[in-house]
């Protein structure tokens, strides 16, 4: 039986090839630059996925959950930073963590200190996160200039390791043009390298942590810094692509869907099981149309076993729960009756791929 | 150690009393009508929710999927209506749920009848699909009448138990106003009664089945129906507060939430751990700004163990993958600091809940 032929549900194909050369090209990015390459693991949460990593290298993580942390332990990974706002309710899951391996956490609210100071484990790494402009979190390196020296100065009165400082430019995922990702990561650079000359003379071990896929993709130079985190780049997705950041080529994902109804003539449509409870609500806005849509369509290569380029025309533009329609062409859609599968780039690999969960995965 | 105490991480709290009240409301309107109360069970996907319909006399029940109809297969349920335009390509899974118990498809596109005549286990049975003005799937009342007819006639010549007519009249959740519902519903009944009165002569044992949870919430008028499929409704949501179709104290679930960064004097938010992941994307707008919210806090009544009213001005603001931006009022804000839990009602239960998992909920 073909590969196909055994897919009855919406499955997520994570094509080995290009997530291998994903990774590959960004390891040898953190090479150029001397940078330690601790990617993000939250995209994929695929032990496979994760073992290509491995095989480029890789022996350090980054993770957003302390689940996730815990998931990556028990996959045999000892360097793992939880790059999340630390949640003081998870102290004792974290402390067993670090019991096991070395596990670096993120302060964003000075107010925790004491919490960390009675409770932490003293062997963990505290980084404390910058607010380089995205405004999600973090301190601002200007504005709250003396609260983060009094925070430094706290961890080491209290015994905890200061470990640097970390920053996720994330506001590049916003930029409506590939200057603003440039802009946006010279700014984070400027931010982070004057931290590193402040505070270097009494911690010379101190690291600078940067991450986020556009810039980590679109960016050559990281000088100063001591390791970057990007994590959607080894799957990428139509986002990405939008933003310069990847060719629709090297994404590495693709839901396969059946479809249950065909075109018909009244109604130009395919409806396919695929819906929000696989794709995610995100969405992009069509040029055209000013419309959302969720996916678009790629062909398949039965000879390669592996998809092929997109079908103009034919986007995802409706999901109810386990629903999708696909609208396009009449042409484009009488190639597709019930019981064939179609093929769809995702908006947002890393929704998809955490709702897709490892059982309904596929390697190719 | 209370109930709070123990929550680390985001958790969905179900609440038996709403819900049970939710169960009870609607099995007595389906008494009251006469009809078959078939709910549902996308929405809660938790076995312990399922026995609640069990003590309310619920025997029948109606799922998305194939494998949320494995589930409750394995949950001890006999009588299932997969609410899905049929995928073929599951026809082997499904034949091995009918040798178990009465399972029931629907046909969506005519064009799988020879697929169904040759493959599907004559035990099953099958229901047209009837859209009465959603437009998502299933065939026209009036535009494809002669299509209708053929595929009821198929089904016989083929050997398969056609079993009626199925609609889902879905267009009721983008309603504006109550009245929309109203003549939604009403559209739908008279189409419905309107096939039941062309099939009935030579198919007495026929049956009609709707369902959708704004018209079964708000309509009192069932007359003639078979059964009705209402889901979303054990939960509720602010989309059918929004609706009309239920109030806020009727909601059945609150995200519980980790905060992990409090309130600065500069930045009029709090940050929480409960992001896309746990809550999906869908939203409301916010009438007075315009702008999307993905949730609204309630209070926690501690002496009741329980959640309260809705703290007017507080609002879910913004997702990414695992982090929520809630903003309100300084006043409100400071009462919450770094380590509280956050109560937040969800935009739409049944992704929320589907993304929570069993794993993640704690019926209180």
């Amino acid at each position: 039986m073909s590969l196909l032929a055994a897919i009855t549900r919406p499955t997520l194909l994570i094509s080995e090839r290009r997530c291998r050369a994903n990774i590959q090209a960004m390891a040898d990015k953190a090479k150029r630059n001397q940078l330690r390459f601790r990617p993000h693991f939250k995209t994929h949460q695929h032990a496979v996925v994760g073992s290509w990593f491995r095989d480029a290298g890789v022996n350090a993580i980054t993770v957003s959950s302390v689940s996730m942390a815990e998931d990556c332990v028990r996959d045999g990974w000892k360097d793992i930073t939880i790059a999340f706002p630390f949640n003081i309710r998870e102290i004792e899951a974290v402390n067993r963590l670090a019991a096991k391996v070395n596990i670096n956490i993120l302060i964003a609210d000075q107010n925790i200190l004491p919490t960390l100071v009675a409770q932490l484990d003293k062997t963990l790494g505290v980084f404390i996160k910058i607010d380089t402009g995205y405004g999600r979190s973090g301190f601002h390196p200007e504005h709250e200039e003396k609260l983060i020296r009094t925070i430094v100065d706290d961890l080491a009165i209290g015994g905890l390791k200061f470990k640097g400082f970390l920053s996720h430019p994330g506001h590049s995922y916003a930029a409506q043009h590939k200057d603003d990702i440039v802009r946006i990561h010279k700014a984070a650079m400027r931010w982070m390298l004057q931290l590193k000359s402040a505070y270097h003379p009494q911690y010379p071990q101190l690291e600078l942590s940067l991450g986020d896929t556009p810039c980590c993709s679109i960016m050559e130079d990281f000088r100063g810094i001591t390791e970057f985190r990007p994590g959607n780049f080894v799957y990428y997705d139509l986002v990405q692509a939008a933003l310069g950041a990847c060719t629709p080529e090297n994404i590495g994902v693709v839901m396969a869907c059946p479809v249950v109804v065909g075109a018909k003539e009244s109604a130009k449509k395919l409806l396919i099981h695929g819906g929000a409870v696989h794709f995610s609500k995100d969405h992009l806005i069509d040029p055209i149309t000013a419309s959302p849509f969720y996916g678009k369509v790629v062909s398949w290569q039965e000879d390669k076993n592996d998809w092929g380029g997109i079908r103009d025309g034919m986007q995802l533009v409706k999901l109810s729960q386990e629903h999708g329609t696909v609208n396009g062409d009449s042409s484009q859609l009488q190639t597709y009756k019930a019981g064939d599968l179609i093929f769809i780039l995702p908006i947002h690999s890393c929704l998809n791929a955490n709702l897709m969960r490892l059982e309904n995965t596929l390697i190719v």
